[in-house]
């Protein structure tokens, strides 16, 4: 299954997209489980099938928004993917699991515009192409061989930061306002398949800057999972980001930061595509 | 003005603190706002003194929250403070802010049990003292000398960490399930006065651990709310924790990290003291 969060006529609510067409829940499914946040909360994906009581509606018709608009938490990994070829005398990256969070306000949904930071921050606004992971059942210290069953599904994120502010600590580099995306929709577990076999490509403008398989992560997502469940409660909507491959463009060189009106596409093969234009620059 | 948010009887509610005294707000009041961060972005504390056709209650009857039990951001400084006296050949920290994030469920109320962590995290858990502030009016891109017209008021932090987990990454550290807590209420900024004229004192066991003035931050607050407001929208409620001093138990000789049933005192001189006991361990 692939559901969406939306805006359809000043009013929120959420469906299953099949194909182009977007079947909104049933008000009365909307009236127990206001939000796809509530329904994984009461464990009822199961039911979502049967609510199509309304319209159904076209995407190009309805405005995304992220798939849960708001988690509980938003929890990012930082430095995940081997290099995606062997690069003589690269080092392998840090051995332990480094992680950052980010508000829900730095991301976007679907076709939203990405806000280009003012003043200096401007100059290294950057892209990252992700897989995210969402979490169904709730859980706390959970071992990895148990991990995935507490896994909604997945999406795609554009996890973008600010590389000067970064710098200054990784907190503020990540957490400019709608510098990032997810979406366009949450795609289950059974449909989604493991993020081993993910395609992961981003483009910006069209031309292919990251270009992975979620096989290559250094930390995979059982892992990920079990680590986090031991620091917090992992809650039903719940949000991992699972790190970024090479191939950003702070990393290019020159280095190719983002400009107004650029186009970052994130695509994950068994996902979909998650497209996003940066906005024009503050008059 | 001192105001808490509580549980009573079972039902969540706020009012005023006068001495030993709670005042909770009225049922219509609480009706249009259910919550004090829905006052605060409402504007309407000043209209929180009328609020009394409710029993008064006993501070010792009511179970306290967090001030803003679930605000839309808390931001927290590192390495903010200058050490307490003049150290020879110890440099002055970084010029930059640096700052982090921590989830709402990573901090209790007042005289709530500070979960102990386990395995390995329960041999570094720490305590860090703090003044924190609390946004009123939203910001974006505000300048330092307009930054306090922002600040709805003060209250102080055990801003509990992990260290031995901080290492692996700021994230990690400081966002262990209920390590650490705030309160043990809001005291407005007519009341609390400016941070630079509050002492902070912090207690392990009656024993004081760390002892300065806010006067010695070396990022101001003005200067923290504008630098924030750059990076994202600052929002009624959401919460700043301005830094720790030295003198934390992990910079003591030998280190004297938190044990079972220790007992942590945060006391700012215009605000009050916070107050929690931590738990014991899991059998």
């Amino acid at each position: 299954m692939r559901i969406a969060s939306f805006v359809h006529q000043n009013q929120a609510s959420y469906g299953l997209v099949q194909g182009e067409t977007v079947f909104p829940v049933s008000t009365a499914f909307m009236d127990k489980y206001p939000t796809l946040r509530a329904a994984l909360e009461a464990d009822v994906l199961g039911e979502l099938a049967d609510g199509r009581d309304r319209k159904a509606l076209h995407l190009s018709d309805i405005h995304l928004l992220p798939p849960i608009p708001a988690p509980s938490k938003i929890l990012c990994v930082g430095l995940n993917y081997k290099k995606p070829y062997p690069v003589a005398g690269v080092a392998v990256q840090a051995d332990g699991i480094v992680i950052f969070g980010r508000h829900d306000d730095t991301l976007v949904g679907h076709n939203a515009p990405l806000e280009m930071p003012m003043g200096d921050a401007a100059k290294t606004y950057d892209f990252e192409g992700e897989i995210v992971a969402v979490i169904g059942r709730p859980c706390r210290h959970v071992e990895a061989a148990d991990a995935m069953a507490h896994v909604a599904g997945y999406a795609c994120m554009n996890e973008g930061s600010v590389r000067g502010w970064q710098k200054h600590s990784i907190h503020a580099g990540k957490n400019f306002l709608a510098s990032g995306a997810w979406g366009p929709w949450l795609t289950t577990s059974d449909e989604a398949g493991p993020p081993e076999e993910m395609r992961l490509v981003t483009r910006v403008n069209g031309t292919v800057m990251q270009d992975t398989m979620g096989a290559k992560m250094i930390h995979d997502l059982p892992k990920l999972i079990s680590y986090l469940s031991h620091m917090t409660r992992l809650n039903p909507g719940d949000v991992i980001a699972t790190g970024s491959p090479d191939g950003t463009g702070g990393s290019c060189t020159p280095p190719a930061f983002l400009l107004p009106d650029d186009v970052v596409e994130v695509e994950v093969s068994t996902i979909g595509t998650l497209r996003n234009r940066v906005s024009k620059p503050y008059s």
